[in-house]
């Protein structure tokens, strides 16, 4: 049997308007068996490095076959290019705009398609809310099992941006970049335990 | 066999108390296998027409049998009765306050029932809190097969609260109401693409 | 059959992070038929007598065999015990520091365990991330249907908080605390009715 489809979703809708129960609403009605986790709605509007951190920090707990849709999307309605990506195991879902950066920079294993497959989508397709549209309901597709390969040709140039690194300045003196601030006060930065 | 049930819960409690907790623990005590899907709870305390406005855009995403559940409800404790409406194939809780006016504006087919069999409800029903004790029992008692018509008679009154509409002022100027406020600063207005 | 587990998640946490979606991907990753319900993740920073009154004012409306993990923690890496207790059919998964006691001390049966068995744990364990490392997986595994009796041995020493008592001061005069400021306002005592 197969398990049972579990999907993720990360976006900066924030909790005051109905667009994430909307995606809910689109996928649940597509894979009604699916289990919903948000892992955070609350990324600063259109922080689309913030997000791709929070991204990487989640994803290793969630088990293999999980479905994972991130929305920080500035450029919806632009040219940018709605992308799937298998990444060791797991599947994303999200705008090629830079998010996936983290996690495609430390794949051991990845494939990048373009989602181009318009009877996976929802019509009409609006020029703001690509969430509801294309993202939700290709992620609602995929939990009830339809092949990736289906949804769109395979790309090679997926967008990445520079990723901060941490540099040694000195002995003993090095400098990195605060990632992300928690609830706590705590900043997190891009300096890992062993550096 | 019967699909999953399927609940949305849209209130104006807030997240910084456990009423919607609460709300899913008894919806949940009652149907186990339900699925649950917040539209917002963040609606402005007792804006009964914001609830309205936001419950009629989430709606339609949603598959035929959906049951939502929603409660902005400044009335409570008081004479206002509880209803549950089907419309066009979904079902809906509420009070009878107007939150939904839209939705039976638009409607093609409707039935409105006054919630009357307190065998349905969760004793002793507090004066403050009938989210917990009438709203969420009745939509487990849905979403676990019992027929809209044990809960209660039809009636033909329901509150309908008048529903702004756009006007055409002059030639190419059209006067709306803005119905919400989106997270993004996006003013949503009642005047349709068409118009 | 076993009926579909039930877990609650209360902590304070907030949603600007990802940790709550965290904790629900070790929980479905170990058992992922589970039905996952927040209770309250905005309880103020480190509360914990706030967090065990509403944990409190929750747990009736919940089905017998639901697992509520609770983890506000401001012990956390420290000495402080990871604990179990099975209180009047429920089971609750926190940190040794008084957040159940008003659950303890209005029990009618009662079995606290300290959580030692590190199989059903997280590793490495992170020194300040106990809900993904302890108590998210043991309440996995608990959903799992891993009998308490194997996560760690019976105690009988729990910490409890003193918990505050109305006091009675002249005749018609009544002292209590307030233990809770709801969204709306409205302050919640110590008062019980018939009181």
């Amino acid at each position: 049997m197969r398990p049972k489809p579990l999907v993720t979703l990360l976006t900066d809708f924030g909790t005051r308007d109905p667009f994430v129960g909307i995606m809910k609403g689109v996928i649940l009605g597509i894979c009604p068996d699916a289990s919903l986790v948000d892992l955070c709605h609350e990324i600063p509007p259109q922080d689309v490095r913030g997000a791709g951190f929070v991204l990487q920090t989640a994803v290793p707990v969630f088990p293999a076959g999980t479905i994972h849709v991130a929305v920080v999307d500035p450029g919806v309605g632009g040219p940018r290019r709605p992308i799937l990506a298998e990444i060791d195991g797991r599947v994303f879902v999200a705008p090629d705009n830079g998010l996936l950066s983290h996690l495609l920079a430390s794949a051991e294993r990845r494939r990048v398609r373009h989602l181009v497959a318009q009877e996976y989508w929802r019509h009409p397709v609006s020029a703001s809310f690509h969430g509801r549209d294309i993202f939700a309901p290709v992620a609602g597709h995929l939990a009830a099992g339809v092949e990736p390969a289906r949804l769109g040709p395979e790309i090679g140039d997926a967008t990445c941006l520079e990723i901060p690194r941490p540099a040694v300045e000195t002995a003993g003196r090095i400098r990195g970049t605060v990632m992300w601030v928690d609830r706590f006060g705590n900043c997190i930065t891009n300096i890992a335990r062993r550096e």
